[in-house]
């Protein structure tokens, strides 16, 4: 059944999880870093631990504790004080083995069917990361996997991290839309909700390994989203695009 | 001879003029819109002259007369000042009239070697659309004409229009380079003095038809620019990407 978006001319994408899968990437640089400096943790649960700071991370900033940085700082940040509990002498470490797997986050695989997913949507909508990720960040993750944005919104253009209401939309409004034409597509279902309240549509995306193989959360919807879908490509057919 | 750009990984572009013929599109959507309501004035001419209130309007805010604006607000009220000059009941005309009228500038085809000379580009480096227009104009402008754009920065991402040092310096900022690891590419002379005064290379490429066939400005580079191109693909094949 195809789902009506007449009026909608824009969807903006969570990206890390939804699009792009972070974790088999963050874990395939991490590996020969942790190798490298005899660190003895599997890269897979280095990958797991690293994300688990970066909702803390944000939240000080969402609550006003700290003023607005970029995603890869708080990233660099976390980076360290991870190496640090498994026991490594993180000031003993070039800045620039740091610097570059800090840029894991950037180097991250698409889902295998976003870029067609994404390809399929952006022929009848105008497609956006919007992200936590900062813009250079995002801009190096689209080349890396040839994501077809028509623009990078998000957190910093924002200057605030989601699900503040100003993310989205300082975002949306920044594409040229009002949020009753923006729909936000992500696999996390605090990020529609957050979206839905501010009257943006919804499209939920299953990634039940985002997490890994144990993952226990979004597995599924927890509200009656607009589109539930099991992928891009999926969403896309429900949406008409196809 | 191709001219080395090692160690250059972004090239932020100028759009009106350089990458997009502005005055041929604005025409095309002026004429039927001059005709319903009956203002004598040439379609070109019309385009010629909204065109020439536009450094007047952001001189106003580098100036610091005035608080930044985005590019569709200034555009807007250029509009109504040429319409008026030519007799018309600005008035009169209902605004969705005059909205649509103001997208002209988000419909301009590109020059014929631009998507290809951009593709080219863009194997070898990150390219963006570093303009003085604002981000929705941009991405729709994008779309119209299938420009592959990594990314959009600009005035809007600087709240501040070129040829102000801010303007360049937080555009490639945002993109993730320091300044001499951009180039600037334009069809418009002061466009790179500005830019080269930053520490980013140039790129110069003629468009002698950009203000139709009385054109005087900008003929010829009135400097050494790194690269001197008779169009886009020119560029490209100047800079090894071929």
């Amino acid at each position: 059944m195809t789902i009506s978006f007449d009026g909608i001319g824009f969807l903006g994408f969570d990206v890390f999880g939804t699009v792009v899968d972070w974790r088999s990437g963050v874990a395939r640089a991490a590996g020969p870093f942790l190798e490298h400096y005899g660190i003895d943790v599997d890269a897979l649960a280095f990958a797991d631990e690293w994300r688990s700071l970066y909702q803390p991370s944000m939240h000080r900033i969402r609550s006003g504790e700290r003023a607005w940085v970029r995603l890869d700082v708080l990233n660099r940040e976390n980076l360290e004080t991870v190496l640090a509990r498994h026991g490594a002498d993180v000031g003993a470490i070039p800045d620039d083995d740091l610097a570059r797997l800090n840029t894991a986050w950037e180097q991250l695989d698409p889902w295998p069917d976003s870029v067609e997913g994404l390809s399929l949507l952006r022929a009848r909508f105008a497609i956006g990361a919007l992200s936590n990720g900062h813009l250079a960040g995002m801009m190096k993750l689209a080349r890396f996997g040839h994501l077809p944005w028509d623009v990078i919104v998000g957190a910093e253009m924002a200057q605030s991290y989601k699900p503040t209401p100003q993310t989205y939309l300082k975002s949306v409004d920044a594409a040229g839309f009002r949020p009753d034409q923006a729909a936000m597509v992500a696999a996390h279902n605090s990020d529609l909700k957050a979206a839905r309240a501010l009257g943006l549509r919804t499209v939920f995306v299953r990634r039940p390994s985002e997490h890994g193989p144990a993952q226990t959360s979004d597995l599924e919807p927890d509200a009656d989203w607009d589109v539930v879908a099991d992928d891009l490509i999926d969403a896309a057919h429900k949406l008409g695009c196809a």
